[in-house]
């Protein structure tokens, strides 16, 4: 299967119908098609070779998706870089790419200074956007100019990009995933997102990551509207929405929260909205509530997954996320596996253990990661017999619906409990003066760790770490309580992703200890 | 990917769900896969081995479907039989595929004697139903009494089946299909017909054949419920569709017509359909304002493709199965390029013509046939740089849509124009009084070839020659209209797919011939 065989049926079946917009520029299929051909092209006299990789560092637009089809047209790999790195981090993804080629917007080229001489593989820049590029950086349209190249016919397994996770460390590794991985994905995100030739989709979240991507080859495939936003913004994407009678948008639960929350959301028509995406980290039931109530003529879907999965693993079927009927029940689950993944959940020998009983998600499928890029043993440890083990801890129930527990690593083990994390942060988001919340481990002498709420309280709301902690013993086991509460003031520190960077909150409390800060 | 992995996905999803209704015999997913591994037990117990070749000779029934697991299960490929062959066509195609066993049911047993001493390769026979067995052949339960099999594993491009075509001639053809070719057909299924976990799709059509096959592994995927009827029956149809509130039907025109025209059809509650896929051959416009008018709460949708194609390559979005609105006009197109296929018209050269230019139908996609079992001169003919030539005659318009006209052997040559057969049987069925129609080419000296009409009239319909040719006078250029008509009172011969069998009426007027009876 060719990933590019999405965009030519968008052509075929829709050529004079709308494919991008960003800002105020729009362009059909036949204008992004022949836009892809030409920057292949523009690509190949520039030297781009089949099998070469080529990075992108940039924050969301038309030209961005134009590439993430160009580079594969030409049988070359993409390496999308997650734009909140700094310039080392970035010197190294580009170095472990071995990318010869090196896409960057206006966001962006503050880094081009300091990476100056420091990207030996690195033969051209390109810059995406349209004002005049630095020095040295050549611009896009000048690939646009060029003949149109024949599409080279790679698919298959053939490496269609390098997605490096874990970007926030110079240890990230780029997950390779293949034509077929990207295509069967595509399929599982259509069967379960329901996106069809009248969908019009917000890439509201960043490109970089996969969590956008999953439905990015999807709606090409079937002919629908791409609507960019650079980044997320509230005001942005309800603007978006509004204008361009969105009907799927995709969000991390922590962009949720702002949406549902922000004070002019209600003036603002979003009842074009269809379907929200939502994953990345489980929902708070508190934010769920508020969302429903928000945008009424929108169904929510569930999504879990990750980059080495290309990345939906499970979807939860819209009828369940509902707070009555006979669906009801299953609203904090992440769904049922894809129709082309198999799931089971095992304990540490990786045998499977019963329905109900927590343990780690493994998944096998056409979808899944040919591995990590130069790094057989990170491979190894992750891939057996087709198999990989994710390190998220979870649970299956009998009707094989997953409900994530944790991050294996963001389990918290106090006085030799388990505590779950997302546990503990689920009944402290439904305290209504709460807007964001992230519970960790911090060293104890005698628990070995105790439970750490940081929250950042809604704008006039007064709590108390008292309040926190008695209501928290109303909802959850007492060894589950938090022993100390924190207040914020400013929002918790996210990753590209949207996840809350645990790392952070935890780094001061384990300085001078061995473990626990990754 | 594994064929079976669907299969384990419904097992997953809805343990206690329905999986198989066969008259009053109900199953559940848990018990279906139990069952399946235990006749793929049965079966390597019997000294089936991975890569051996099992056919299948009988009506449908949730043992047949059970087999169409277990088969790929033990990693060895299933051969559907045609129930309509003959006992020496039968016995070509066992020899063809070197079946090592044969299963065969209480309609089809009347074949043994024939066969035996026939079937050099056949090491064990087995019989599908649950009455005595006739001498030497075993009971299907034996198998089922065997200790569970684990999943062999085999899956990707290993061969999952051989799917006879033209199967009414001792030179049919065994199509090569793979587990993968068949998941990805099942996502497009599942993409473009709306399968979900509340499917309950009606099984009517032969399971022999693959018309049937394209739903059966995606509702299989999404745990719906099968229901079968062991062939087609108008009243069985009806009353199972009643009985067990079935969603999902899949039938050709010629069925579709039988069902709406029958006169115990306002007797049954069919609300519950939701979607009927027809295709294998265009439907006539006067049947369809039929179905519509009967089927009120149903959704058309037109598929179009071929075994070799495994076997989707367009549906028709059912939005555009209407007679008015935004979406009509496109009622006679057999749909867009299903997600994962990529299409186009080609001359006589193989090159691609403009749109709106009638040729011949080319596709390519992962779902794409291995080829024909030993036949590589007849797989070389159709196959070229990953192009299937189908030979069939259509064109496409701006949009996507295709319209098949007809199939290129159909096609009427007279006088030196081309005249398609499916054209003028539109036209025809148009007349009030015509139940059935079928129009070939019949030898003329003058023009070499001149059109004929064959119709069966409905009930008390009174219609002429005259009449036929004066209506399609007013609704086709002269040249298409028939000079001859010839009118009977018995259906039209079908194969067991549902098409006239056109040979069949072509054959006494070109006796002594060189060509035009196939």
């Amino acid at each position: 299967m060719y990933l590019t065989q999405g965009l030519r049926r968008a052509q075929q079946i829709r050529p004079a119908g709308g494919s991008t917009v960003f800002r105020t520029r729009r362009r059909t299929w036949t204008e992004t098609t022949e836009r892809v051909a030409r920057i292949a092209g523009g690509l190949a006299a520039a030297g781009v070779r089949r099998g070469d990789r080529i990075a992108i560092l940039a924050l969301n637009s038309d030209h961005y998706y134009e590439l993430m089809y160009a580079i594969p047209w030409l049988g070359a790999a993409m390496v999308p870089v997650n734009t909140r790195l700094a310039a080392p981090e970035i010197q190294y993804i580009l170095e472990d790419a071995g990318a010869c080629a090196l896409f960057i917007d206006g966001a962006m080229k503050g880094h081009l200074p300091l990476l100056a001489g420091r990207m030996p593989t690195v033969k051209a820049v390109f810059y995406l956007d349209d004002d005049e590029p630095p020095e040295g950086v050549k611009p896009f349209e000048e690939l646009v100019s060029a003949p149109a190249l024949e599409d080279a016919g790679a698919g298959g397994d053939t490496l269609a990009g390098l997605f490096y996770t874990g970007g926030t460390t110079g240890k990230s590794k780029g997950v390779m995933l293949s034509h077929n991985n990207l295509v069967w994905n595509a399929m599982n995100a259509i069967a379960g997102i329901y996106f069809d030739s009248e969908t019009t989709y917000i890439h509201s979240g960043p490109m970089f990551h996969l969590a956008d991507g999953a439905s990015t080859f999807g709606v090409t495939a079937c002919g629908g509207v791409h609507v960019f936003v650079p980044r997320f913004d509230p005001v942005d994407c309800l603007e978006m929405i509004q204008r361009e009678k969105v009907t799927h948008g995709q969000y991390v639960p922590t962009m949720i929260n702002m949406l549902a929350n922000h004070p002019r959301v209600r003036e603002y028509d979003v009842s074009s909205l269809r379907y929200i995406l939502y994953g990345a980290s489980p929902m708070p039931e508190g934010v769920l509530r508020k969302a429903l109530e928000i945008f009424p003529g929108c169904q929510f879907i569930h999504a879990y997954g990750m980059t080495e999965a290309a990345p939906i693993l499970t979807l939860l079927p819209p009828r369940y996320t509902t707070l009555d009927g006979p669906y009801a029940g299953r609203i904090k689950s992440c769904g049922l596996a894809a129709h082309t993944a198999e799931l089971k959940i095992v304990d540490e020998n990786r045998r499977e253990v019963p329905r109900g009983t927590t343990g780690e998600v493994a998944a096998r499928g056409p979808m899944m990661m040919l591995g990590y890029w130069n790094k057989p043993g990170e491979t190894a440890a992750v891939l057996e017999n087709g198999w990989y083990y994710s390190g998220d801890a979870a649970y299956m129930d009998e009707e094989g619906f997953v409900f994530i527990v944790d991050r294996l690593k963001d389990m918290i083990i106090s006085g030799g409990e388990n505590v779950y994390s997302a546990e503990v942060e689920n009944a402290i988001s439904l305290m209504p003066g709460v807007a964001e919340v992230a519970v960790i481990g911090i060293p104890d002498a005698r628990w070995g760790e105790t439970i750490h709420a940081v929250i950042v309280p809604r704008q006039g709301a007064s709590l108390t770490a008292e309040g926190v902690i008695a209501h928290c013993r109303s909802q959850i086991a007492g060894y589950k309580c938090p022993r100390s509460v924190e207040f914020r003031d400013s929002p918790l520190p996210l990753s590209g992703a949207g996840k809350v960077l645990k790392r952070e909150l935890r780094e001061p409390f384990w300085k001078g200890y061995d473990k626990r800060v990754n």
